[in-house]
């Protein structure tokens, strides 16, 4: 295992301090493992709280900022965070306005947002969660019931966070976050598998001439395995599927390849005038884009692929003001 | 090989398509292999030119942009661009003004950029130029005469952009860049090697229990071949001698700690923690971050440490509007 770290099982608390370091912006609660806003929530604003398995860095912690999230609570590397650090989260960021939970739909993180949120309500404070599931690899999975949360969340988080800004309520706060996560479709490939860092060994076997489509970000299995292929033939893989999945994928749409963590933006970029020539030609616009690493899995080399079907509404909160390590814009 | 790439021989151009799609504010000169801003230089204004192999994403095609770059020449993997190009970029851009030429110190890329300068002069464009030689790890190397460019060229595009975008005339523009190179100095360590498409096969040989202190951004030979070492031990390897080569580094500064392209955020968020630890200890003032990647040598696994000692002046020209798809932020 060849990584810049120390031991294993200080990777996420010394990551954190070298997050605390270099972003002064935020405040991280070392004990409880929340990255927060320095600055507390503006009294009666809605608060937004994600957060989830480490490893997938700038998710979730790299998104908290002004526009964007008001704390992200970061479980160990692909572990869930646990209820007391989600209600740990939530407290600290309530301003009387209510909290959003943002949540990727796989189990362990379902369930103990959940309960977070419960032992929030019987404290006081109105909880109301959106589930992401738009990964269209896989209807079940080893970790999940239903399909996987992946890159809907980014573009989610941003939006959201804007409405949130703005002063919306916390009632079309979360109508709005149910909309982005049904307008969103994701789909994976690993070229490598990833590497966790207390295991020491990859997470699972891939031989040099394949790869594994559908791949989910903790490097679940895919849809197939097959011989690795054309960075043409490989942008077919993903797109098809997500546009089969939207049934009429037409009209403007907030497109992110995200890269996994061990992809150059080279690649990623020779990727993105693979795709984006794909949905251009099933008339999808594609309204804004991103690429780079947003959404990533460890090291693992591969890329995703998320397109959320967007109108005025949302292309408008997408441009509104963001600072945040991850994403940053128009302040 | 493992890559998102269709024909090797078809990377660059393919990657370029890739950035146009992503990035309207930018223009294309396929032709050429020149990013350009899609709006031309405003009259009057100092334009800069940059440029070098690629496989460095975002540099130097990342950088262009209001604020910082108005063209970047963008060379085949590894491989300096082209007198031709350089004089094509530098014609494009040149808006009455003169133009500053910002070259990594590398042979081929010193050549070819004095070269267009040249051709430039004789069809009347003032041209300077900036020679960037900030690598402290090997005094000359296979590629080099002298110190290799590396992290300090983001910094001073980002410095001399914001003074270029005020007003500032060509000679304080130069003295400026002069200035920003004079104050940086970095050191870069490889975990593996990387893989030039069109080789196939990684650049050299690294052992699994071994890395390469002083790397250059080619998988150049550094200063030592070491055991792998832990990211604390790293951190020591990259700042004392860049702390030994200032002499006194106390004061403030901006910090770069890039990835180098296979290097997920996880690790160079701990790193970064490590390595501003012992500058703090050393009396250096971080007044500014960056961390992820920026500087890269495709997908190697590594990073790169990049100090600037700044002053007032340099912060300022730092925190002004930028607008590139590498760096972003103010506007």
């Amino acid at each position: 295992m060849k990584k810049l770290i120390n031991a294993p099982a200080d990777v996420l608390a010394e990551s954190l301090r070298g997050v605390q370091a270099a972003h002064p912006e935020l405040r991280i609660d070392f004990d409880e493992r929340v990255v927060l806003r320095a600055e507390p929530t503006r009294q009666g604003k809605v608060a937004l709280v994600s957060g989830g398995g480490s490893g997938h860095e700038p998710m979730h912690g790299g998104f908290v900022g002004t526009g964007m999230l008001d704390a992200a609570a970061a479980g160990e590397v692909f572990t869930s965070p646990t209820p007391d650090q989600v209600l740990a989260a939530t407290k600290a960021v309530d301003a009387g306005a209510g909290v959003l939970h943002i949540v990727k739909n796989y189990t362990g993180d379902v369930l103990n947002f959940e309960m977070a949120a419960e032992l929030a309500a019987a404290e006081g404070i109105r909880v109301e969660a959106v589930v992401v599931a738009d990964d269209v690899a896989v209807e079940d999975s080893t970790w999940t019931a239903g399909r996987r949360g992946t890159g809907t969340t980014v573009v989610l988080e941003k939006i959201v966070g804007a409405a949130a800004e703005e002063g919306a309520d916390l009632d079309a706060v979360l109508a709005l976050a149910e909309k982005v996560s049904g307008n969103g479709r994701s789909m994976g490939v690993a070229l490598t598998s990833c590497t966790v860092p207390a295991a020491g060994k990859p997470t699972f076997d891939l031989p040099d001439d394949q790869m594994e489509v559908g791949v989910g970000i903790h490097g679940e299995p895919g849809r197939h395995r097959v011989p690795l292929a054309s960075a043409h033939e490989i942008a077919a893989m993903l797109v098809e599927p997500i546009l089969k999945d939207f049934g009429d994928a037409s009209g403007p749409a907030i497109v992110l390849l995200s890269g996994l963590g061990g992809t150059p933006l080279i690649e990623l970029y020779l990727m993105y005038g693979e795709v984006e020539a794909l949905l251009s030609a099933a008339g999808v616009e594609v309204a804004r884009s991103l690429v780079g690493d947003y959404i990533t899995s460890l090291d693992m080399a591969g890329c995703s692929l998320t397109v959320v079907k967007a109108d005025d509404e949302l292309l408008r909160l997408w441009d509104a003001p963001v600072v945040t390590p991850g994403l940053r814009w128009g302040a």
